[in-house]
């Protein structure tokens, strides 16, 4: 049975266009609200329309200024909070500081589990995000988090394109269990690059675990952040005689230099999703940009009129 | 008894001169940790010594860029409370979004609650803290809030420059109270500006409420922001023929355009402390800074000791 | 879209015509139950009638005696928390020990603060109430509080008097801000007292701040507790000529000597509100009682109702 | 090892005498504190001296007028936790609003919960009490409780008295297992009376179930409140033929009318303890008054040593 | 009104039959839930149908294997919490660990109170139970507790079966109030059995305390564990000269070597509920089994439209 | 500087032998305490010697059967906390339900969370634990968690041994990192086993991507249930033509039928650590045993005495 109380979407600023493709989709307008910045820096949020009893969703990606993400995100999330709505949902289409997810050295902090209780301190009642670093992540949390995929997005682009002689490659090892998922929609073996530092102080070997030669490969990462990853993969593919080299990742950080490495790398088309807002100066012809937006728009559906969202997860 | 567990300083990014001073009046080292922060602007914390039973003090301003210095303290926290140290106090002299203590109108966040929820989560177990905007923010944690006043330091400047007829001046209707108090160090009468709009669509009338004409007058106010409440204040002074203008507060701010202003304003001079870290392109001649330092330790080594620090309270 | 829980209304021992009039307004009668007093001082707090998943009001000012008060309310909490409701939100339309906001000494409690943690701890999901001390005193509640406010019925009182020569006086440095907002509905001018010791073991001197000779004057201030402050202002305005004097409050505590006083002070007429029962042996012809009840009731028809309560915050 | 940090020993107003005398057994001073009651009722706490890394340790006794002493010793125990001290000790020679122990009847609360809830929440760390009128009561709360027993303090003064032809009684069902305790120490047989209602609107009919005629009779209760109980037990006990009568009961409420029904009751002696305070109206001379001073300072010395309180449980 | 949320009942492993029982007479299916033990003794829950928006009931008794059904309860009200319910139900009918409710020695647990707080934080919102060892269980608990009471359910057994000349009795000191209602049912007098040690190293001596001899009884006890209290009972009634013995308990445990004890004791008929599951090894002749699932199925009837549950409490 | 409370270690029933073999590196006997199992499952914990003031250390593998073991330390620590020791610190050396530290799908526990979360709120104030399945796990936790490494206690093994020509082998995608901390012990190569369905409805084809032919190899994995992977995996090298085959896993579940694949496998030796307690039956020639007390008991010094554990993480 549909909820009966009414839904609500506002955006803040990291990612305006996203919001409102979501609201397009939907046919919901986006609600009135604005964050104003004084000019010593502190930010105000007003929210220009009553929010009595409905169920709220706010999307905001904490991507680049981060801390100036999160912090936004939060005083909404307490001036909701302060303004009786019936839930308030949050939107993370890209969540940042997910790399940040164990103690690697001692005396480090966990910031992604820190995020994760910031937001649930503030108040917030779920979460609905895309592809977390490591799927972990949703057990940062007690409340509902509904991690929705981004691989077979990407995945239906490819097969789309129907390429063959093909293999997935992990730019490193971690990334083996997403290469899987999409060699298996693809139906096609898989590799990766192992990095090993045969004595101390002798430089970093890279190879290729795996056949790849004569093949074209496809490098799946979670996020490209500078670009050094996957276009140090591409290299080593390049000396180990592959063909054609494509690359994707559904969140596309590409922090500098990473469009510069893209454009001289040996890749022919790297996939990204939208969510995280590019400027301008982020733009190839080389990059091609998949929206989120049909599959954020459809668990918002799902959670507001109380119907499964399990079918989004794979 | 004095506690037996060590006492360690860290300081964050906002203001290493001011926790580096505190440092060498306790003759305790800053402790050794660094705020590395990645092309894509996320920082990661490390704290490169032990901390474990330790009495832990970090310093940190959430002064402009707010966003920035509160995700700072907040991850460092983080960090220190699985690092197993015996408390963690945060010393904050300037504590940014005070302002922002309450529901003006509706749908607005109270984010100085905000912000002590979220440090209070996070796990710090005692707050330092200066001239709070309003004094009640104290009430906003449920944990240990050390309040230090800022006027007796201001204040003591005056005193010893013996200055004659004198009234001490609030530049709005809400600081009457801490000008009453500045008032009875220099054992002087007050006034106050008031703002008042005659009829709507009407420009503002400002008046001077109390006897100024031919006497000196201090404009006391407790943050200078952009400058823009002090140099109206003054210029309104001066229409009603007061002598000598001096103005001080305990937080400079002074966002932009307020070094323009007190430059261009009849102030002689702006007394403030260095509760904020100010770059060289806010100095200048006729600002005169005095050092929260001293103050600031002694409440640490009070609060280490474990003796009363009420005696700083006035 | 309105709730479809029923909302139900119950009155506590404190101001049970309020909750009367409020309850005639709203054509929503209110709800049995009753406070036993034991032998003992224990008290039994009984509700008689099914409350589960209806949206509950507890109409209570923490007024004298306040402890009962207080623990009547929490007791109530408590019980309704355990008989399954769908929300409880407590009605204070005075909240006592408000003025105990911050620690103004060492080692002072927070009580203003440590009733919001009860409230909170015992169930209490809203809070409705009117002109707090201190309007940080929302901060301290991490529920949602929707404070209303006086200053307008009382203006309108004024208004509709079509008083002349008019101006609006603060009884001390705190409340000019309450002033302000008076004088801005009257369009007139305001004045304050100021004290001031000129040196140790010597009398107070009290000054009035600002133009008053000749004047009528009406002094604003939240409480009438003992009157000291309001008859001590009428006597020094007095003193420097002005010629009727009115004076009001939102929250007449009247606690002893407070009728007398009042009686005798050259006062002319006091308005206060009746958001704290009064009973027969503090009356006075002089003083003038609006009712706050059509305030209280559009609010919790407008919470109910899920609509904005935002219009009647100014 | 004895804890190094001091213990300091603080009273309320609900029995300084019991303080004051645990004080001179411990030859710990009361600390320097005082509750100020305005005309309005409401009460300030003022601590007067530093307890800064202290283990505190606060007396009171949750007696008539029960509010105003549970208000109280919340009230100083946020005043406590704002001023740093190690820890808080709460001890309650008598925990009012015990019987509200469970919802006896549907809406009911359960105030002796409440009470628990609202002591952690202020800031307690430890609870010692004594006597409670269920033990559950002990996992009302989180924190450590050490509940003293009051029966040992009771049956000693009955073994040192050497009474013959003994049988403790219990005065209705739910007092059976404290009798059986108090049998154990003396060594005799129990009975208890038995309240039963042949026929509905039919008066009640009340039974010694067990052999009590020619014996001497010792009713126990755990508290005397308005001697109902325990004076009608006594009647019931005449009619069926004992000899002397003796009754105790470790908590002497004593509401009225109490000390009427007692002194005008064939019981020739009720021994009570001091748990709580006695006005000079409340004494009889067939009234005996044990301490539990000894047993309290005993307990406080434990657990500021850190030694085993349990030696105290039986 | 009615909740427009819909019902969804789930059972886990402890006690299929009793879910399906109450499934049948609310005509409301059980959900498709899974409970999978890998051959490493972990357990793997899977709900099959979504429960987003729905008011979830898990029917779960802690019997034996206590540890067990605990942990499967825990993970699947965590499983369910992240699923997004409406709300979490659970419907205990037979609540193990319930004698653990308060420290009888030192350093005990209160495993009971510990259960309630595990069941909290991982997610439950409400409990429905039937006749806790203990009414104050009810009070370990924050969130709502709904306890139904078995004792009317086995009075009905008697008075329909009309005996004649009967005493009902209580096993030990601790169950005179149980037995008091049973009494108050059936209209007639009450025993209990005591029991006494009269020099350290001699034997326990049995009294009945109360008069028996010639009477036909029934024990009453909350729970039949080993079924040693009541067989020695009926062992102690028999030598105190009684002629019929009836014995009845709400929870049947019937650990070993409880079925041997009655199957030879002289008790001819012992009543039991189904709120444990009883395996085919554990039935005997002689006891009959009365069925709890109309009263639980009514209350949660009640408990999903909003009424009044207090009916069911007598 | 160590601290100056006393250390007392306690095990429960899940791995004695460790325990004490800690204690005996140690020098501190392990604590007077029991676990009583009643006839109905039921467990009571008796600590049998004061904690009050102590750090206690509580060693507990939450092994098979994990339920039981997980309760056991639960009640175990909400005992202790009821006993007022100073810390509660846990010791697992195998943390049970790792594995489930995710939704896989849709409606799923995580109950590697909901353990965490039960622990803290049982009052359990730090975690010492070894080779967490996932190091997020650790981000489960808001208490600080130290995680100990048991790849260098393999790795030490193998490089004693000095084996020739060898491959570290993952056997499949999600240990790749393991095994490249393994490989970076022991300077090799690595290689892993990829499963993949071509089509729906065959079966899965296994390949080793990387080279092994002729290589000895080692199999290193985190855990050992069943020992389905690790022997699979051992078959299809063998395929591959590989020569000698060892394999390693820090946590031996070794559920059946571990032992006889094992056995029968092609394994020449499989080295595991005692952080699972063995029974008799489940020893093998082939299976070499290591231990982790030293670790354990090295950890457990540098916490008591307050001293970093950084140096035990790598």
């Amino acid at each position: 049975m549909a909820s009966q109380s009414e839904m609500k979407l506002f955006t803040l600023n990291s990612h305006e266009p996203l919001a409102q493709e979501i609201s397009d989709i939907l046919d919901v307008p986006l609600g009135e609200s604005s964050v104003v910045r004084f000019s010593d820096g502190e930010i105000q949020i007003n929210i220009e329309e009553s929010v009595r009893g409905d169920d709220i969703y706010v999307v905001q990606s904490t991507s680049q200024p981060v801390n100036e993400h999160v912090m936004e995100l939060l005083i909404m999330v307490d001036a909701l909070k302060r303004a009786s709505p019936k839930t308030i949902n949050v939107v993370i289409p890209y969540y940042g500081y997910a790399r940040q997810d164990r103690k690697a050295r001692s005396r480090e902090p966990i910031t992604a589990k820190l995020i994760a209780n910031l937001l649930e301190k503030a108040g917030a009642a779920r979460v609905i995000t895309l592809d977390l670093h490591a799927p972990q992540i949703q057990g940062f949390f007690d409340i509902p988090v509904d991690q929705l995929m981004g691989i077979p997005i990407l995945g239906q682009h490819y097969k789309e394109k129907n390429m063959e002689n093909l293999v997935v490659v992990a730019p490193d090892t971690s990334g083996l269990t997403r290469v899987r998922k999409m060699a298996n929609i693809l139906n096609v073996p898989i590799a990766f690059i192992d990095k090993r530092r045969p004595e101390p102080n002798v430089p970093e070997v890279k190879n290729v675990v795996g056949s790849v030669k004569g093949k074209n490969v496809i490098i799946v990462d979670d996020m490209i952040d500078t670009a050094e990853t996957v276009t140090q993969a591409a290299d080593i593919l390049k000396e180990n005689g592959v063909n054609d080299i494509y690359a994707c990742g559904t969140h596309a950080v590409l922090s500098d230099p990473a469009i510069n490495k893209i454009d001289r790398s040996p890749i022919k088309e790297l996939v990204i999703t939208n969510s995280i807002f590019q400027p301008e100066n982020k733009q190839l012809d080389k990059i091609t940009t998949l929206s989120v937006a049909p599959l954020l728009a459809d668990a918002l559906v799902r959670v507001q009129n109380e119907h499964s969202v399990s079918e989004l997860f794979d």
